[in-house]
């Protein structure tokens, strides 16, 4: 037996039984009201753990050292983050550095170094100031209402925190799901993203776990895009401590189906704000694709469609340039049938079997002044669907990233 | 024997022998001093004939009818050009008209209409106003000294023409090359691109005058970005007529090898010319990989680095910001190890074995300051090279194409 999931009030990354958090300013980022640059997010119970990590290339030590430390045979009790620096191309400092970290959080906190994770944010290519870590770490205080704090000590160029939790029973016993993430340049992910922290109370089994959490992150922060460029620091991790007493989940029935759903709602939320919230933008972006031949090729599309430079340049001038809709989907190179294609604009229906009909300009134009813009494009090929998050491209974007050291 | 290859001053599209051209203004786009937008390029000789096309699924329908009127068992005298209006996504009618086009042109030029091939380029969604070509068509005057009209006759957004000519000598007979294209924004050609026409009077076997152009288009027109989006009509043609009365090339030989560097030499010319004048751009951004383990590996990380929004809008503001350039090679997923990159902005070395070093900020910012900036990364994990071509970021291109109907 399992209940409805249901929002959890003013949720947090600590939301979930067990878990606690904190975030000091340690002056890494220049100061200002109610700034932290470093956070630490902790479980008393030891936690099953799962994540995802940059695809890129160039990685910052911090991805290479939790990848170490993460797997269905590891338990983890502290993640420490720092942001305003990405421990990133530093040479073989930047891993000295980030084994460091995890020496300080853990002997503050009573736990191992192999049982602390650590993720830095900010910067590429300058080292982490360490003579501040060694100070302001030890003096973090972790609390079961902190998961604020660590939310805001990961942000970089946010202008806003992003938080969640939800809750639900298992045969009775109340199960919690919690997160927080930060975004918000350098968003184009792969297979992982930016940085995203969710905790749960649930027991979970650790491979069915990261089965869980590599589904999720596909349907979510795989599928949102800012400007197109893919972090070198990407990280999702999910922690799962059991402290809520339930039964072991481990996929397969009603409770793990409820689980999945749960996991699969904090992840698009939190990579839903991260979109809200990229640089520059005004409005948020949801495109969707119908009757595709298959999920991937959906997936696909709308992503091409929300990471088009063109669509979002469109958006922002309340342009409803269906023309440019059309070429993004067409780019991602998916089997189309253009005399099929239907496409809506907050459900006004501006295209019919790949042709322009009429419709009410006014209408359109005020929808596209909507703060969230959907875009729907039903290919009428197949029976699939996909759905991606982007957000307008505006002047501000270019302004800020054109004076502003990544 | 052959001499080297040497620009023909003031060399357009009809520098080649036998080949003529002009232009007129139909009024399909918006009047403007000396603007053209119905062009004609001809040959009183017969062409062989190659073509790249664009790769997006949704094509405009004179991409459709060109790819069937060309081939190595084709020959071509004419191709009509219309700029303000893409004929693309306008259902069945476009086919018909795209046929018309080129009935009027041949009937004007005396040919049959499978010798003549058509191009459209500008708004999506907006049928092509077949009376203005009914009346304008039969009205353009086709001369040796046209080449310059019917650049003018392709431009949309660009700012300027893209023209070119180079000569060189087979065994004391002169062969001429000349070219032009058109951009400048939707620009990153996936195995053609945008409009771009070549011309030369030598005589040359079909099949390895497709041979020549694709390799030639690999090294040029797809290492080109604006915006990381991907036109629906994007066209590279190369006629041949043989009106040089020069030897047949066939490749293999002398005369074949400087033949494929005067196509590779003009291509890069009109392809850095559409980066060049990309929609609000104010400087050209030359990538160069140097030391990767293969050339398509230089060639995507070189691509990725000049279509990285980070990378643009650090150069627009003259930010040394290489940290963002690590980003972008890594992201395009080649095999690297970061230890052992060098970077060089402007032969000004700012990053050696993976980590920044100490560099004069003045030469730098003043290096990023000019008309051209050159990035320049050496992997040094192999012994090939690949470049790409951009242009930087700016609020102009946001405002643009917020306010423009593609």
């Amino acid at each position: 037996m399992t209940s409805p999931i249901t929002p959890v009030p003013n949720g947090t990354v600590t939301s979930a039984k067990g878990f606690s958090a904190g975030g000091i300013f340690a002056g890494i980022k220049t100061p200002g009201i109610d700034k932290k640059d470093i956070g630490i997010l902790f479980s008393k119970h030891p936690c099953a753990v799962a994540g995802t990590f940059t695809q890129n290339s160039v990685v910052s030590p911090t991805v290479t050292l939790d990848k170490e430390r993460v797997g269905p045979d590891k338990q983890i009790h502290a993640v420490i983050v720092n942001s305003g620096c990405a421990n990133t191309a530093v040479g073989e400092q930047g891993m000295i550095d980030a084994k460091e970290m995890t020496d300080l959080a853990s002997a503050h906190l009573g736990v191992t170094s192999e049982q602390t994770l650590v993720s830095s944010t900010g910067v590429i290519g300058v080292e982490i100031p360490m003579a501040l870590m060694r100070e302001y770490i030890p003096q973090i205080e972790v609390s079961e209402n902190g998961g604020s704090e660590f939310a805001k000590a990961i942000l970089t160029t946010d202008k806003r925190t992003k938080e969640i939790a939800v809750s639900f029973k298992i045969d009775g016993v109340a199960h919690t799901v919690g997160g927080t993430s930060k975004g918000s340049g350098m968003i184009h992910p792969n297979m992982a993203t930016m940085l995203a922290y969710i905790t749960t109370d649930a027991d979970v089994d650790p491979n069915y776990l990261q089965k869980t959490l590599s589904k999720s992150v596909k349907l979510s922060f795989n599928q949102i895009d800012v400007d197109g460029d893919q972090s070198t620091n990407d990280t999702v991790l999910l922690l799962a401590n059991g402290a809520a007493n339930g039964q072991k989940i481990s996929g397969g029935d009603e409770a793990s189906k409820v689980f999945e759903t749960a996991i699969l709602q904090v992840c698009q939320f939190l990579a839903i704000e991260i979109a809200r919230d990229g640089e520059g933008a005004t409005k948020l972006i949801e495109v969707t694709v119908n009757g595709a031949h298959s999920e991937d090729d959906a997936l696909i599309a709308s992503r091409s469609c929300a990471a088009s430079m063109l669509v979002k340049t469109a958006v922002y001038g309340r342009d409803p340039n269906w023309g440019r809709i059309f070429m993004a989907v067409g780019k991602s190179g998916i089997s189309i049938n253009e005399s099929k294609i239907d496409c809506y604009i907050n459900d006004i229906q501006i295209v019919a079997e790949g042709k322009g009909i009429s419709y009410n300009v006014q209408s359109v134009v005020s929808a596209l002044s909507s703060d969230e813009v959907r875009l729907r494009v039903d290919l009428n090929v197949g029976s699939s669907s996909g759905m991606a998050w982007g957000c307008d491209l505006t002047e501000e974007y270019v302004v800020f990233n054109s004076a502003y050291t990544t």
